[in-house]
């Protein structure tokens, strides 16, 4: 398929993996500055309560302590942090709502004195009552977190058709209750920042492993009350994201304000344990869902109810809830759907965005419950979603929704998933072969109305290439593709392209890293950035080889006539470029391109969608479920991803296996679980949360189903964020089918699964 | 004249002067690296040798040094430096060609460790025969210090009219010869850099108070062969340039070599005395001049040879050659114009770039041959001046040599200089008043054909602003003015404003910080970004009030309707603006501007010229000279300059006084010398090649004569390098009044001076 291209849609090694390999890459862990200080949290014991007092004298007096910050230093001197309106989170609390939450906060000339002084702080607590379940947090004389009723922040619902209609149309209801955990993010790079003001000038720079450097910018400059100009957000190394990184933490907060105190450079790197006591998990859901069918299949409505657990303070869960709903049918054609849906407060650690963003609730339950019907209607798991789902004969196609959808290669998927797996020949009872589909986004932009990114790329005099973006690169490999869009599109060998970016005063606006959007937004604003330089390029050598530009071609790292009579180098034009005033410009060739799509008003071009390209995806998983000991073992996983033209496939197969991997952690391991009636963390280590590692994962095999997207410049789509979609919805089917038993309560152990074959065996007795 | 600007034409503080003046900015000296080593050359004691043989075995066992480099590894691994073709510098060299030329390099743990270990090296030398004086240099037989015949490096002419029927058309013809020394710099900041290489990815990042980091980051790229695109360069804070820092610099190459074959961070600083030695010097020049006037005073004929001394190596003479012809007839209507210029080699350090860019030489020998001519025929030298400028009636006016000149203050700043010293009453025999004139430039194009700038300005969501531009901070208030403008521009507060820069990563291109040229075209990219921006601004807050776009403007931190009937703040729009998606672009206003014009082909708009904007000045003195001793007092010195509209006051009248200072030690104080026949230097230090200091100079008067060039956005003109131009020539006019003689060679010392007392004297006798 990528024949046409030089560069793209090849498997290219990352750009940045050999100074990771050998270390030398500087997280934000190995970064020194001269006369930095070190930042250590007090946390609260409880889960609910109030400060009565603090005695800071002890920690004061210990040698090499230079400030104790308490909450009300906090709240004379700063704002409150994030990007959610109202806003309830300070960096240190005088009120705490969960076990870890920060009272006060040390500087220090090392770790371990910050550490000790910490120690010596005295906290006079008075407890209060915590409310632990998001259902019983809703409930009626439930101690209220926040000014908001019955703990819910900002109630979402959907209002597809008419869901009684629907109802009454179905031959056969099935209905389900579904939780899913509190998966940690477990990124192998911790959270933290160096903060370093600088008297002075009255500028902070600010290094921070941030998702986007762009609304760090913005907190922390509000946090402060500075000007966003005078704020700099740089990102070092970053070994991970998965949505952990998106957001501005206490610590950006605390280290910039010790630091505008102090006139020195404050670091804070969290440990282990402090990563899963108070950094942000994946939102918990709890999803009461109904659905009826016609008997042939067909789906005709679906209902649902979702309570999301957002812990103690509106991190991102309002909008993991508002976005759970803009896909809620999937990839089916669903005339009816209603949804009611409450993110809900509750005194346990703050949860927000994951890797999924809700779309592993959503297609837990929506997979679970249609597996569910299949096998009480008899009708294979794969036949149902075939008569369901949108096809490429749809395209163009309008959902119920009114999301238009241009490009789907689902069917595809679903057979190619389907026939790797063995589905024909293995598909019986007890097989331990289950699928599930999905659909997700590309670059959504319902949580801010718009999504943008923008880029610039420069060729210097000797023909090399500086593609500068203001995205970060956190571990999947984007600035990779960059490089490849640019080398493509200039013609030029990409090891004449540097990718740098992550760093607000250097690189163009660009919204973050997040919602499979990357290579989409950024790359397309790459790629019209190039074409803009190369279009000056083909200008240039015209003019030098007194030719129409049009008759020119820009490939492997020479400008020819077309008719390959004659050629430049692309360094002799670049740098003729330099002292050739063009229409007003001169100096290296400088393109520029910006890439913005808004949610309203909607238009044909995909401007007006919830996203502007939509991503399909079908896994089949085959599971051995051990009945003596209830352990579930995955022989193989097959995940085949409509990922529009893969740019580097090493890239996109890499994300698939990620996302798989994580997905199958969320379906049979990860939960950090709290005591029901203390809120105290029961697990908050990787020994006791367990991440899957390769001896619990089969080799997992990635499907490529390139469909060309009209409206992306290669026809590339997004799939970091959309390859764990469905995973734990596909191991929960495969565990129904080798056991017949359904679990919808995330993760699923050994323990439950004993739990409910007793049940079933009791019942079957 | 300003009434209608809220910050332009004010007096702004330097925004980076607090820093300075408490200490807590970073120059090159003050920035240390983890693991940073430290660099130092030895240096030829020899103005032209052959290295015969270098033993670094005991420099190389010395305990804490890491690497030893000599010419051989320099030839082997780089190539050489500079912009100028051909080039024959390496950043060291087994043929020496003047005392202090880099033989070998040493990096280690510290600077003392280096020191030791340059003395352990032991060099064999061949010395060769040197030769010091530029016209013995041009003579058959005299030693070849490169290729080119004669020692001559790129010849200039002027050939303007007929310069035989100018002088038949004369009453009276005038001669003399003129020599200017060679000054040195004395920045308070040294010359140095830290190379900084990583293996791991193969870019090297290079700290250096560069006046252009787009030429650095060529020419460093050029050297060490690899991609521009792999090389990023920084500015630390610069302690002033005039010049001295706009090349790159033999320590430049070595730090980046070394760091690349050790992994760490180098760093090389210049001691005062290696200032002297080896770092570039203004260029001296050898002027014979003949004029021819009419009885009235009109100028008939102008006839030049130059001879430029250009050191060991072409650094930037050919192009202070071709720059000093551009505008050889100043600021007077000369019809016969005939120049030959000759750039020579000598065996002594490198002349080049140095505020007046050769101005300073071609402005003495106009001055003052002038002021002869008037002495000889009885003219008053006000009159003969007034007779032959180019008047603002003139506007717009063609020079022979095809310039067009679109303001000119010449005749107002020449009658307020007059003014000011008082000339109608002090004028007469012995007076010791004297004045001269001068034309220079803003942003000339003849060096590279070519002239460009390019900025960036960002809009925050709370409204404030960050101006992005590449152009070097080096001293003079800058970044201050370029806040000003976008502040102007966007109608917010000063203090909302930041201007980030010198950074090729991060900033747009720019030529680089010199030739009076950054106010203008730095200046209106600047202003044109902020215009985009500003536009941007009222479409968004267009759509937010309901009203166009075109009733509405930005003032005072608001965006009203021009009725003033409502309003919103820059911050509420520019916050709006993020969620935005319009014309396709969303996220921070972002606005671009460029500024490019070119040498050829001329057309109206400035576009083709040798600079688009001309600025005048004249300066008057007045003298006190003690005929015993022979020294020189100057108790008033007026500058008077057509600076278009001031956009800083305070900028303007510094960069005057400054510019009048060091004039003044040209022409009384400064050469840096060395001995005839040996080559040695005979005063490298402040102590012996003095520098005046605030007891040696008057109060220094300046009067800003405000035209409004209509080719600038405010009507700025650029003072930074022009300022210089005709103080020696003010200072020898003043001393020809005080004493009847004329000090034609530079600087005009006391010995000099009874020199040619004693010499007059006794022919009166």
């Amino acid at each position: 398929m990528s024949q046409e291209f030089e560069v793209i849609g090849k498997r290219i090694p990352h750009l940045d993996s050999v100074p990771k390999v050998i270390g030398a890459a500087k997280y934000i862990r190995d970064m020194v500055l001269p006369g930095m200080l070190y930042g250590k949290f007090l946390r609260s014991p409880h889960a609910h309560a109030r400060v009565v007092s603090i005695d800071t004298s002890q920690a004061e007096k210990l040698p090499g302590v230079k400030l104790v910050l308490t909450p009300d230093d906090v709240m004379r001197e700063t704002h409150p942090i994030g990007l959610t309106f109202p806003k309830h989170q300070y960096c240190l609390h005088s009120e705490v709502r969960y076990v870890g939450d920060e009272v006060a906060a040390v500087a220090a000339v090392d770790e371990e004195t910050a550490e000790e002084a910490v120690n010596l702080i005295k906290v006079e607590y008075e407890e209060l009552p915590a409310v632990l379940d998001p259902e019983e947090a809703m409930a009626p004389g439930a101690p209220q977190l926040h000014e908001e009723p019955g703990n819910i922040r900002e109630p979402k619902r959907v209002r597809i058709g008419n869901i009684e209609d629907g109802f009454r149309q179905a031959d056969h209801i099935v209905k389900a209750r579904f939780r899913t955990s509190r998966q940690a993010h477990v990124c192998l790079d911790a959270h933290g920042c160096i903060s370093s003001y600088d008297p002075a000038t009255g500028k902070l720079t600010h290094w921070s492993p941030a998702q986007s450097i762009l609304f760090t910018r913005l907190d922390i400059a509000e946090a402060l009350g500075i000007p966003a100009s005078r704020v700099r957000v740089i990102t070092p190394a970053i070994g991970g994201g998965f949505g952990s990184k998106a957001g501005t933490f206490t610590h950006d907060v605390a280290a910039a304000l010790m630091s505008r105190r102090l006139g020195r450079p404050v670091k804070f790197v969290l440990s282990r344990e402090e990563e899963f006591l108070a950094s942000r998990t994946r939102t918990p859901f709890i999803i009461e869902a109904e659905a009826g069918l016609k008997k042939d299949g067909t789906i005709t409505a679906w209902r649902e109810k979702m309570v999301l657990d957002s812990g103690a303070y509106a991190d991102m869960a309002p909008w993991v809830a508002k976005i759970s709903l803009g896909l809620i049918a999937g990839p089916y054609k669903i005339p009816n759907v209603w949804v009611d849906c409450y993110p809900v407060y509750t005194n346990k650690s703050i949860s927000g965005a994951f890797r999924g963003f809700g779309n592993e609730a959503v297609s837990l339950a929506r997979e679970a419950l249609l597996d569910i019907a299949a096998g009480q209607m008899g009708i294979d798991p794969l036949e149902i979603r075939l008569k369901n789902i949108i096809k490429a004969e749809d395209i163009p196609f309008t959902t119920s929704a009114g999301l238009v959808i241009r490009s789907c290669g689902m069917e595809e998927c679903l057979k190619k998933a389907a026939g790797a797996i063995g589905w024909d020949k293995k598909r019986k009872p007890h097989s331990g072969v289950g699928l599930a589909c999905m659909v997700g986004w590309s670059g959504e932009k319902s949580a801010f109305d718009v999504d943008f990114s923008s880029a610039q790329v420069e060729i210097a005099a000797d023909g090399s290439v500086i593609v500068r973006t203001g995205n970060s690169n956190i571990g999947q490999g984007l600035y990779t593709t960059l490089a490849q869009i640019a080398a493509e599109e200039l013609g030029v060998p990409l090891e004449m392209v540097a990718v740098v970016g992550g760093d607000t005063e250097g690189t163009p606006p660009e919204l973050g890293c997040w919602a499979s959007r990357s290579a989409v937004t950024t790359g397309s604003a790459v790629k019209r950035a190039a074409s803009e330089a190369r279009e000056k390029l083909l200008r240039v050598a015209g003019n030098m080889l007194e030719v129409d530009p049009q008759d020119l071609m820009a490939r492997r790292g020479n400008i020819h006539v077309k008719d390959m009579s004659r050629s430049l180098s692309v360094a002799e034009v670049a740098g003729a470029a330099y002292f050739t005033s063009m229409d007003g410009d001169a100096g290296p060739v400088v393109g520029r391109g910006v890439w913005a799509s808004q949610t309203k008003p909607q238009n044909d071009d995909g401007y007006g969608h919830f996203t502007s390209v939509y991503v399909f995806a079908a896994h089949a998983a085959e599971v051995e479920v051990d009945p003596e000991t209830g352990l579930v073992k995955v022989t193989r996983y097959v995940t085949a991803h409509d990922c529009g033209r893969a740019l580097n496939v090493s890239t996109v197969e890499g994300q698939l296996q990620g996302g798989a991997s994580q997905g199958i952690g969320l379906g049979l391991f990860e939960d950090d679980t709290h005591d029901k009636t203390t809120g105290q963390p029961l697990n908050p280590s990787i020994m006791s949360d367990k991440v899957p590692t390769a001896v619990d994962l089969p080799d997992i095999e990635p499907i490529l189903v390139e469909t060309v997207d009209p409206l992306t410049p290669f026809g590339q789509k997004g799939v970091g964020d959309v390859a764990l979609h469905c995973v734990a919805a596909t191991i929960a089917n495969a565990v129904h089918s080798a056991t017949g038993i359904s679990i919808t309560d995330l993760p699923i152990t050994p323990a439950k699964i004993l739990r409910a074959l007793k049940e079933k065996n009791q019942g079957e007795i």
